[in-house]
């Protein structure tokens, strides 16, 4: 929680008192939120990456772009839809020739601010993600960023986009420039919700049943680990504290977790906590995507998580709760780019031509 | 062409007169132009199926709609995305499963008013083309039109936004109503482009080059068959006139055409007369998207069509009139519309859960 968070809410405070406005009868439950979770940023801004409306505007168009997969189905938007709250509703995404990719593919909204990318953590940020996923064999499945590049300068539009976003490079039409515009572009996506208003007095706020969820939330513990403004991101955590998750989800197999990256046993089966925001779009859950229903969720890391079997009231009410987290998508996102022209992907003329 | 073409062209004359402009020095070719291919109409309608702004806004949210296919990711766009003026970039679109479609996607920009749907003519229109696209086996691949409606009221979301579009319908959530939706949708995606501008003498128009090639476009036979405010799509042609076409392209095999939907010998290797609006951007070109160069795809018509061995510079010349043709995309129709949530695609709760 850093000073600007303090500054913004003694700021609230003063203009509450200035206002003449009675004190909120939830006042001790707003503080005790502000405290958890802080205030949502604009933009999630990075040092090593600024965001720029070049940048940005470059990597939204670059975020629909499929003629840089292998086989010319695969762009960012495949797996992370706008339209469905930037997951694919699949337990576990395609890719490209149909190559199932591991785990399901989480939400890219308010994600550029976690820890680190994917389930296990085993991409540092979300420009590391998007530069990997070019040569990931289950996603873009390119045979090297080179060839990547390659795809990429072969449509002409994009050289005097990239040398806008990039300017005074002698190359700007890279993988690593690609990478830095689509992040620059995720960097936007933050999604203010009815939690936000209700943290600083707006409208419309959270209900009796969502502040009860609320409540809930933060004494039995889900917010030890879904903390911060994006309620989630920011920790590695064992899934199956009390008992293993599989036990309680129908998993079509055992996954690791973090143990594949770090080997380290303390990691198995440990993953990165998951963003909440807008969970009640992104169904299936989980790593595995095994389970389709929230509700069901809910009670399921209950029980493996703390050990505690949920009555259908206190899950409803943690459930109205997380609807309060589903957002808005920011509109400028929700436009579709026209993407350069590209005469590069048909096969070509006959070489019989030459006969005539 | 109809009365009220004539009415438009005589208005538009008596305005220029009124006006006290000059006559314009290329009066002679855009009245040839207008006799040819006339005015393009804001929405191409149709009685049997009316354009509301409720089945509107509903098409275009079932159009990205992909958890209706029988892997989930399938959806209209996947084949159509608006970003690359609809059309997909593959020489044949993959659908579920990665099943290979028999040919190349077509752009449904302006295809709403065509003889027919499909290559081949074996979809009546829009309206049918969606409609059988959910149990297509190479697109959504539902096993049947109930199993697709089962999809669609597994999402609760849904059932207020048909209600609304199809108002009086004891129970509007049927393939039959998802097909008006969307073909009401693509009903609206007409794209004006300078060409139009011309023939009304707005802005940008033509250049010279632009010019000549519509003169030579019209002279040389090209405007026999993509005639009409769409360039084409109004009747069959048989690919390959002077000689086969397989001689010029390099198709992978040799397509039978509409012989396929007829068994008549006459047409064998016939195919609809595609649209011509947009082309420049919806490589790669033919039924099989063999060739991926505009230019290369003019000269074989010449060749295969007309027994023309057209010089570069007219090439040159042809294409920068289609150039012309690039029009611009409805505002409303790039605009991702948010979907309803659904909690039907996950696997659901381990039935372990009961053994606590």
């Amino acid at each position: 929680m850093g000073k600007s968070f303090f500054a913004f809410a003694a700021a609230l405070a003063v203009a509450a008192a200035c206002s003449g406005q009675a004190p909120r009868a939830d006042a001790g439950l707003v503080r005790q939120a502000r405290d958890l979770f802080g205030a949502l940023p604009e933009v999630m801004a990075s040092t090593d990456n600024p965001v720029t409306p070049a940048k940005v505007m470059l990597g939204k168009t670059l975020f629909w772009e499929s003629r840089i997969s292998v086989d010319g189905t695969v762009s960012c938007s495949r797996c992370h839809p706008l339209g469905l709250y930037a997951a694919d509703g699949l337990p576990k995404s395609v890719g490209n020739r149909c190559r199932a990719n591991p785990r399901n593919a989480p939400t890219i909204l308010n994600a550029s601010a976690q820890i680190a990318a994917h389930w296990i953590g085993n991409r540092r940020n979300v420009e590391d993600q998007a530069k990997q996923a070019l040569v990931g064999p289950p996603s873009f499945g390119m045979p090297s960023y080179e060839a990547a590049e390659a795809r990429l300068r072969a449509i002409p539009g994009y050289e005097p986009l990239f040398r806008e976003a990039f300017p005074g490079e002698p190359e700007p039409v890279t993988a690593e420039n690609f990478a830095l515009a689509v992040g620059a572009f995720e960097r936007t996506l933050v999604t203010p919700a009815p939690f936000d208003a209700f943290l600083d007095g707006g409208r419309p706020g959270l209900d009796d049943v969502q502040k009860a969820g609320l409540k809930d939330f933060i004494e039995t513990g889900c917010a030890n680990c879904h903390s911060g403004a994006y309620f989630g991101g920011q920790s590695y955590r064992k899934f199956g504290v009390v008992e293993p998750y599989w036990k309680r989800t129908i998993s079509p197999e055992i996954d690791e977790g973090r143990y594949a990256v770090t080997k380290d046993e303390a990691d198995r089966y440990v993953f990165k906590v998951p963003v909440l925001r807008n969970v009640e779009m992104t169904s299936p859950y989980f790593h595995d995507g095994s389970v389709g229903r929230l509700n069901d969720a809910v009670w399921i890391m209950g029980k493996v998580q703390l050990g505690i079997d949920l009555a259908e009231a206190r899950v409803k009410g943690l459930v109205a709760f997380l609807h309060a987290l589903t957002g808005k998508i920011p509109a400028a996102a929700l436009e579709v780019p026209v993407l350069p022209a590209s005469e590069a992907t048909g096969a070509g003329l006959n070489p019989r031509r030459g006969q005539t």
